[in-house]
């Protein structure tokens, strides 16, 4: 049996490139962007006002002296002249200053003795106080966002400030789901007291919705060759095939054998983790993976976030995952030696700062599983026993970077 | 000037009732519940094989006995007899348990003799052992999401199961967004050097995507009273209103004029909160909210979070976000008496536990602000400087929960 590394070595060892496709700014959230983002001009694009109040040139400035008021303009607005010295404009947070000023005395420091006349109770001014400079945030032409770089919520301010109404990005892959067994049936029947509802391929769907996945074909095979045989021919019109059930030791264990016989070429069976130790894996000749998950909730939601989101955000060039080192505020024992993955929700330890704990569910079938969770802890292969408090590493459900 | 707690108290002194809509469970997620969810049948629905082996009576078992096989059943099969002593039924993990059978032993520890007798070689057997019994892990009608739940993705797996299908969920308010300014252009317009593209909306409009609200209108108001009123009629067909920009001083300051003329009755109008003060709050006679926000993007942002999510999430019944609580890397320093919010984004400390660090940026106007951060730490009024390490707390942008 392998170690989780080494399967994932394999998952992530061949990879065929994505395509690149458009997206409005409004539908991008989630994807990866194909080509780099640049500034399409300086940021600040003018001389800014940070504050309410005159511009000047300060050179001679002193506190007694009397300023002529130019002007006042508001954000939008702009002074088209050259202010001289002994001018000032009045100007909003925001505002360009206008060329010759190179200094902003806030509102409240101003007496304005007129409407033409002002004069400022600051002591002294500094050259370039209370202005953000051209291109001082960003220069025109300098790099924003590298390719790959999965877009979030909080990028869609600098996307729009700079102008990307529509971007280029990595086409997400197509994804076929093929749950087995006979025992399953659609969530909208009424199962007899053996049956139960198709959960795998609803979890699935939900877990790859935050990579825009939208293109999966939901498919069932019963329990025989000839029905998975069937159903392979339409899922392998995907990029990814992934089956639930149907690999575990006992079960009608015909599916590696179809599999192998259509041509998909075992890279591995078995892998030292738990839950999910049964997880099948291989190619098929165009090198496009295929998936077999054991049947069972917690498995199917394991083997997606160890194996198979690792391979789609390679896919789109997104950067991996990086699990977050939290303590656990309870002892965690195991009896074996794979590596664990149990999920966990956040809880506050004795310090209060941010633990994480296990959330209780009855073992594998249970349908509440990972319910309530917010994410997955992980018990390395070799600590039989993680002492309370000890940092560990743990992976959130749904990551947004 | 009020605080920030004061502040959010008067927020979500009134709420109405949002209306119950049905959504299919496909795209039920970051929807709350109008409903609890109950167990539709026992979970498991019969006692259930945990292990691919032989169901028994364990009465009377030893080692040496030999049992006579009646049937073997997979996964969606069941045996229709009651198993009597001395008889044993090859089952696979999932299967039901016929019934006179209280034990499983594992395929392991079987010796087949040929295809009609078996012996085992487990020195001694528990009632039970290897069976999940029926109705262990969920009761028939006992409680599993109450009213207000959130839908998140692990509990797709658990809906499905439970053949929620449809669900009864809490519709999302509709909301306006205006943005004010002269200075403001589409994204897709090329600006003069004075002119800004429109992000609030852009912005906002990713925020609020997560609550699945899609009725969001944009707007656009220019600096003059005229146009704003004229905007608020289109605006007042939405059941929440945000205008960005126009409130702080300086600005030509019409907008909460406007809005009182409009009937909206003021509420408050700046908060001790950093960036953000002169956020402006009112209700409009219906009780409706109309929030001011400052026009720079981080106020956007933070006026977002701290005030406008937790309304809409009381409005939804959903559990408002606890912050977590990560020590700071570095040290934190603030010059004035406000409650400020800053970008962080995950680090990892000396002790290889996970922490947060500021983001970089250059001021509230800076275009990247945000990006490439992972959420808001919060600096409490009275703290003029946290040192590193401090556990402080913590706001992702994004909660699934």
């Amino acid at each position: 049996m392998i170690t989780v590394d080494e399967a994932l070595d394999y998952v992530l060892a061949e990879t065929t490139e994505a395509d690149n496709h458009k997206v409005k700014l409004e539908e991008a959230m989630g994807y990866s962007l194909a080509q780099p983002v640049t500034s399409d001009r300086d940021y600040p694009p003018f001389n800014r006002s940070a504050m309410d109040g005159y511009a000047i040139h300060q050179d001679g400035y002193s506190p007694q002296k009397e300023y002529r008021v130019v002007g006042r303009i508001l954000a939008g607005e702009f002074y088209k002249d050259t202010l001289q010295p002994g001018q000032a404009l009045k100007v909003m947070t925001g505002c360009p200053t206008p060329e010759g000023a190179n200094c902003v005395i806030k509102i409240e420091d101003a007496r304005e003795l007129d409407d033409h006349a002002v004069r400022f109770e600051a002591a002294q001014t500094k050259v370039w106080q209370n202005i953000a400079r051209q291109g001082e945030d960003l220069a025109e032409g300098s790099g924003v966002f590298a390719r790959g770089h999965r877009i979030q919520e909080t990028d869609i301010m600098t996307l729009s400030s700079l102008g990307r109404y529509e971007l280029s990005v990595k086409k997400p892959p197509s994804i076929a789901i093929i749950s087995t067994g006979d025992e399953i049936i659609e969530i909208d029947q009424k199962p007899e007291f053996f049956q139960i509802r198709n959960s795998n391929y609803y979890t699935l769907k939900a877990l790859l919705s935050s990579y825009n996945i939208s293109d999966i074909k939901k498919l069932h095979a019963h329990d025989n060759a000839e029905s998975l045989d069937q159903t392979l021919n339409l899922a392998f019109e995907f990029d990814i095939t992934i089956l639930t059930g149907g690999v575990s030791m006992g079960d009608a264990d015909f599916v590696p054998q179809v599999l192998e016989r259509r041509s998909v070429k075992k890279v591995f069976h078995k892998v030292a983790i738990r839950p999910g130790k049964p997880i099948w894996f291989g190619r098929r000749p165009n090198g496009f993976p295929v998936f077999g998950l054991p049947g069972n909730p917690m498995s199917v939601q394991v083997g997606f976030k160890i194996f198979i989101e690792p391979l789609i955000r390679q896919y789109l060039e997104m950067p991996m995952i990086k699990p977050l080192q939290l303590p656990l505020s309870v002892e965690k024992k195991k009896r074996h030696q794979f590596r664990e993955f149990f999920p966990v929700k956040f809880d506050l330890d004795c310090m209060s700062r941010t633990a994480i704990i296990p959330v209780k569910t009855n073992g594998s079938g249970d349908i509440r599983g990972s319910a309530f969770s917010d994410g997955l802890a992980i018990q390395p292969e070799d600590q039989d026993r993680i002492e309370a408090k000890t940092n560990i590493s743990f992976i959130p459900w749904v990551s947004s970077k």
